[in-house]
Formats: structure tokens, sequence, C-alpha cells
């Protein structure tokens, strides 16, 4: 089975479009100046966390990887170009010989990252490089904004199964690579069945309100379910009174009920007396799910709460007030001449209100104490120093071209798990506060 | 062209699979239960706009008809769901034949909502009509976040230029749903190139700093792109030092220069200094566009500067702090039993924790007062009043499956200033405040 046969838009065919308009422009203008073969180096980095975030989760490489390889021109987009004097002949005619020849490094999907870190490098033409922009950014800054808020959440479930259900409060699209951004920060499962599809994420989910309110009673309802979904399924007790539900529920499906879900009220309260309920019903091994408007605050406000899963929607899917990540893509070096052995001049924006870049290709190194905890981000140009070179941080992604560091979705959220654990303890409080590791430039 | 021969996921093959699990396994205890077929009326609506704002902005509705026409369940979604064991095999067989045959009534696109409007009611088979919440959800929650925002930036803007930006900061489908919201929310145009192929929507575009560190010399990178774009072209002129970009800018290009682009400091201080400069260089026709993290407040406050055109990024992508809506799809009503001539029984959630919902199927009507200002939004359900015959709010969009309520962007955007243009003036202060009109349940 493949997502790409069935047509479905989780695979891209073509990501060329995924592009502003300017980037095309500056292309011709590069084509006909003679400067668009000059070999750069473009970097992505943020020049800030979102405020009192401690650190920052990078999500989306592998899905930057796809649309890499999947960037070129059809001839449908070229027309369009042309119809809309967009670029002109000899511009359309080196796009529809595109592909990307150069070469990415990044940190790997999971890593967290800081101010500064140079969070992904691409190396190339100043032409094959500039028309990426749009897109890695796009995919970067989104599924990293799903990512961050995920992992706070998930430091602080204690272990407890936390399910992805936002899908209704995001762009249908956008929904799968934030729960596959989610995966990737710590959560266990989705209710978004595109996302299983997809990415092999697993997916659950048993019944809404509007089940029991198309049965003339809820004991109805729940005697459908039970009977097509089994004894282990979900019933969720909060569409009329939640006592009498719950009695209802362990009388229809016996005390091997899997779980009850609640939907509303005050969580921490209903928790408890539903958990001494179910035990008094016999049903001690019965879970309690939650879902109503969590964030990794409530989260955290119910860790003493008799609760087994938390599902977590819209505060998921909207980064828990940071819904983007504030990553750029500038160029930071590019040679004096189109020869291909030209020296690479370090090049910056001068700094007006904040905008400031530090030039020239980046190195990255995380550097640890005594103990093995992480106590700097050091980024740096030129030769990196022998004390941190095992502790690099960009890996080779994309070689000459071709995909080189593409690897299970599993292994993206492994490390990120060992990641966070890497830092200082603070890292994971959620109080405001300065990123847990200050940047040093070598 | 299309986009569809394209194979660009702008145009959906298959929308199934952007399901939360549980409507299917709804759909499998319904099927087993015999309660399947039951006549049901679902409504789409919000309990309350998100803090602060006036009035909501319905957008995504063309998308919403896209989606329910395309939704259908291919073999290899039925293989999924199959191996993945998420339904039994009559509900695969029953999923394999789905076409929606209901009705969708709704507020036509553009039009504005408050608590409670009835924005969309899908009426049809309990099973067919669950099936559809959440990529229905999905669509609306995002596509009206961001018109919201669009519209209370256009509201200010004063008749200046509005670029939408965003793409680089949100999901890279996200952003073509975005600009197109954008669109129907008062933007004139988008960078996003994607948004241009899918909608027609007006593209712009021409360099970035790259473009210009690029080059040996500033003055190197305007002639480039004056060369190949024209004089018409807009230069970006903060760089290095703007003073000095100007005179350079229109050194090169000469007084005819079409604009330039400012991106970064003090836009106010900075945007005059550039104006007075332009003007005593002649060039007094060579627009300014400003371009650096700009909001609803931003515009307003930029409002007596000398500026021609804004172009928004983040905070229109992200819905100005709101980056979705809280509209929920509950079944209102839904026949006694399976004949289709029982009649409808009003259903609602019990209340707990604020979640409670209004039973029964409903028409909305915008009552206005002897000057033909709106003063209330009427919900109500059964006949409706005489005096509100005409001014009913929900239109047919779907008949018996068939999708009637089809129309160009450009009416969905046209509506959009009229319905705002009928609302009390105090709609589009930006100050947070009440809801500018109540709803009255009749």
């Amino acid at each position: 089975m493949n997502a790409a046969d069935l047509g479905l838009p989780v695979d891209v065919p073509s990501t060329a479009l995924f592009t502003d308009q300017y980037e095309l422009t500056m292309l011709q203008a590069a084509l006909r100046g003679g400067t668009a073969d000059r070999r750069s180096v473009f970097e992505v980095f943020t020049r800030r966390l979102p405020e009192g975030r401690r650190y920052g989760v990078l999500a989306g490489v592998g899905r930057v990887l796809d649309a890499v390889e999947n960037f070129r021109f059809d001839p449908a987009v070229l027309e369009f170009l042309r119809e809309r004097s967009i670029v002109d002949e000899p511009t359309l005619e080196w796009l529809s010989r595109y592909r990307f020849t150069g070469d990415v490094w990044g940190y790997p999907e999971g890593e967290v990252y800081f101010p500064g870190s140079p969070v992904l490098r691409v190396e190339g033409s100043f032409a094959e490089c500039v028309l990426l922009e749009t897109v890695i950014l796009s995919i970067l800054n989104h599924d990293s904004a799903i990512a961050a808020a995920a992992s706070r959440m998930s430091a602080v479930a204690g272990g407890r199964g936390l399910i992805e259900m936002g899908a209704r409060r995001t762009h249908e699209l956008a929904a799968v690579a934030a729960s596959r951004a989610a995966y990737v920060g710590g959560f266990d499962s989705t209710s978004d069945l595109a996302a299983g599809f997809r990415y092999g994420i697993p997916t659950v989910g048993t019944s809404a309100h509007a089940f029991t309110l198309l049965h003339d009673s809820e004991k109805d309802a729940f005697r459908a379910q039970v009977e097509t979904l089994g004894r282990g399924t979900t019933l969720l007790v909060d569409t009329y009174d939640v006592a009498e539900a719950v009695r209802t529920a362990v009388e229809v499906a016996g005390p091997e009920l899997g779980a009850v879900r609640i939907d509303s009220g005050d969580l921490l309260l209903v928790a408890h007396r539903v958990r001494a309920q179910l035990d008094e019903l016999g049903a001690r091994n019965t879970r309690i799910v939650v879902t109503s408007d969590l964030d990794e605050y409530a989260i955290a406000s119910l860790a003493a709460a008799p609760v087994d899963a938390y599902g977590v929607g819209t505060q998921l899917v909207t980064g828990s007030g940071h819904p983007t990540c504030s990553m750029v893509y500038k160029l930071v070096a590019r040679a004096a001449s189109a020869d291909p052995k030209a020296p690479l001049v370090p090049v910056a924006k001068k700094s007006l209100g904040g905008k400031a870049s530090v030039g020239g290709r980046k190195w990255a190194a995380r550097r640890t104490d005594a103990a093995g905890v992480a106590e700097a981000e050091v980024v740096g140009t030129g030769a990196v120093p022998a004390d941190l070179a095992d502790r690099q941080l960009l890996v080779r992604l994309v070689e000459s071209g071709q995909v080189v560091g593409r690897e299970p979705l599993e292994a993206a959220r492994s490390r990120h798990i060992a990641a966070r654990a890497g830092l200082p303890m603070s890292a994971v409080q959620l109080s405001r506060g300065e990123p847990v590791l200050p940047t040093e430039y070598a």
C-alpha cells in the first residue's frame, strides 16, 4: 500500500509551488546577471525561542527530505508561470530541468535546539538553494512548533498515555503533520486516520456524544457499542449524568470495561469520583481517559488525579500558544564568483531592529559538564575545537542531491526523549524562563 | 490547466482519511445496532468567539464542498482500515459504497457569524453525516480563523494594499488555504504561488536580502534586478543602510522605480524618512511597502505613515493570536427510528462545564434596525417569523448529495466586505469587547 498510489495528498508529487514568488524572480535576476551559479550556503536558525520557552524541538526533517526530493517543475506549473508572466522563458527553461544537486546537513529530527542553532544547512548554487527556502521553512516552522508543545506535555504526563486528537482544530493536512510532530515529541497515538495511513502512527478512537444522543437511551448506546467493539472499548460517560453513566457502563460491559472517557467538567474532581465509583463496582482495571481542553498546565495539574491517559487537541495542534517558530533561511556565505573553486565569503544583513545574522558556514556542538549534562550550545565557523569534535550536532541529510538521512519516525521520537533527558533539569519546568542552554559563539 | 491533472495536493482526490477514527467506530456500532439510518441533523456552530473579538468570519465553505464531494473510500484506504482492524467487514463494505446523499445548508462564505450562529447544517442518515465531522471542522476552524484576522487587518488598512506572505510560517498546505481565507477577508494578493495556481489569487514578489548579499555590492544587486524585472520592480532597501540604498535604488532605476520595501526597523520613522528622500530624489510615484512582523495593531499604527502597502506573514497565518476557531459539529436532532417518515427529535448534551448545546434544527436571520444596521443574530427552531423571512442567513449548498452552492472566490470576498459594512461601527474597533451583535434565541 502506498499513499502516492492512492493519490492522497499526504504524499506530494511536487512541492515546487509551495514557494514564494520572489524566490523565482530572484532566480531570474541571478540567471540574467550571471550570479546564479555562485556557490552558496544557506542556514536555518531562530533568533529566539518563543517567549518563556526553555528549548526548541526540531521536527519535520523527514518531511523536508521528501519536499527536496519532490521539488520539480511539471509542465502544468511551468505553464502557469508562463501565463502569469511570473518569470521569463530562460528561467522557465532552467526550472524545467530543476533537481536539487547540492548538500544538506542538519540537526537530526527530534533533537533540541536553541537560539542560533544552525538546525539546517543547505549548500549548492545560489539558484538551486534559494528556491527551497519557503517550503523548508513552512515544514520546520510548523512541525517544530507542534513538537515543542508535545514535548512539554509529554514531559509532565509522567508516562501516562497521550493521544493527539486535534485534527478538527487545524487545517486537514497540517493535522497529519501535527500528528507526526506530536509523535516525535512524545505522544503515543492519534485520532487522525490519515496520520496512521501515512506515517504508521497508532490510531485510536471509539465514540462521541452524538452516538449516545442518536439512541433512545444511554444504555442502548453503550450496549450497541460494547456489542460490536467489545468490552475493552472506551465508553463516553459525560453526555447526561456521569455517575449514572458509569453505573450503566459497568452494568453493560461488566468489570472488564476497557475505559471510560470524561470530556467536560472539573476533570480533577470528576476523575476522583469516577475512579472511586469504578473501584466500588469492581471495575478496578477500567482506565480513565480525560479529553477536555487540555494543555501542559492542565496535564500537570492532573498529576495526582487517577487518570490513565490524556487526549489533547486544540492546544497541541496550535503549539500551546506558539503556533509557529521563527526560523529563518539565510544566506550566510557565497562564492565571490561562479568559479566552483572560488572561496566562500561570509555575508550577513546589517543589524536593524534585531534582525542581525551571523555570517559564515557554521558547525554546532553541545558541550556537556563532568556529569554528562548539557551546559552550552556552541556554534562556530572554521575548524571545530578538538574537545567538541565528537559532540557535533549536524549530520549529513542530502549528499549531491541524494537523500541519505532518511530514518524511521521511531528514531526521531527516541532521539528526542534522549536529547531532552540530557538537558539540565530545569528544561522541563513549565514556568517561563530563559533558554536552558546558552548559545556560545566560538 | 487543472490542479488535479498536475497531481498537486491542493486538489484532493479523496478526503475520507481526514477523519478521526471514532467516526468510523461509531458508524460500525450504528450499523450493527440498527440506528445508522436514523435521519439526523448535525450543525456547526461556536459557543463563543475568541476572547475580545467582535465578530467571526466564515471561510472555507468552498473547500468544504470540495471535501464532501471527494469523500470516498478507495481500495487502498479500505485495505488500511482492514489491516489495522479499525472496523469490521460489513462496515468496510458500507464504506466502499459511500457517497454523501444528504443536504447541506449554511451561511455563505465570507458572511460574519456570532456565538450560536448555525453556520453549517448537514442532514441525512446518521451514518453518512457523522463521517464528515472531522474534515468539515478542520476546514472551517482553520480557514475562519485566518479570515477573521485578515478582516481585522483589512478593516484598518484603509484601502492600502495588503499582501499575504505567511507561507513560511505555517504548514505548506495550510498556507494555500490561508491565502484563500485571507483573500476572502479582504487581502489583495499573496506571495504563495500554489495559492495563485489553485485559486487564481494574484501573486506578487521580487527579492529578499539573500539576493543583495549574493552580489558584490548593493548596486550590483539592484542593477541585476532592474535589468530583468524592469523599473517598476520593488527594491528591498534595508540590507545595509536604508538611506544609501534608497539613493542607489533611484540612481539605478530612475524616478520610475516602482516601489521600495522596508523589512526591519522602526517602520513609522523609516517610512517617513524614505518618503521624504524619495520625493527629494524626484521619485514621487515610487511606492513604499512595509513587511516586518505586522499585525492589525501595527497596521493601524501606521495609518498616518506614508505607506502604500503592507505585507503580512506570521500574524495573519496564525490568526493573530487565535489560530483556530472553536467550531463544533453537533447532532441536534434525529429521527426516533430508521423509518424515513419518523419525526425528528431534538437532542442535546447536558450542560457540564459550559458545553451545553441547543437542540433542534435551526434557522438564523440577522435583524436590522430602521437604518439598516444589523442589531441581532436571531436563531430559532420551527417556523421563521414573517418579519425575518427575507433576512435568513442559511443557503442551500448541497442538495441530495449534489453540490449546488459553488461560487467564485470573488463572491465570498465581496460578501464579506458587505456583511462587515452592515455591522454596527464598533465591529471594526481593534480593542477587546463583546460580540458586536447579541445572539437571540427565538
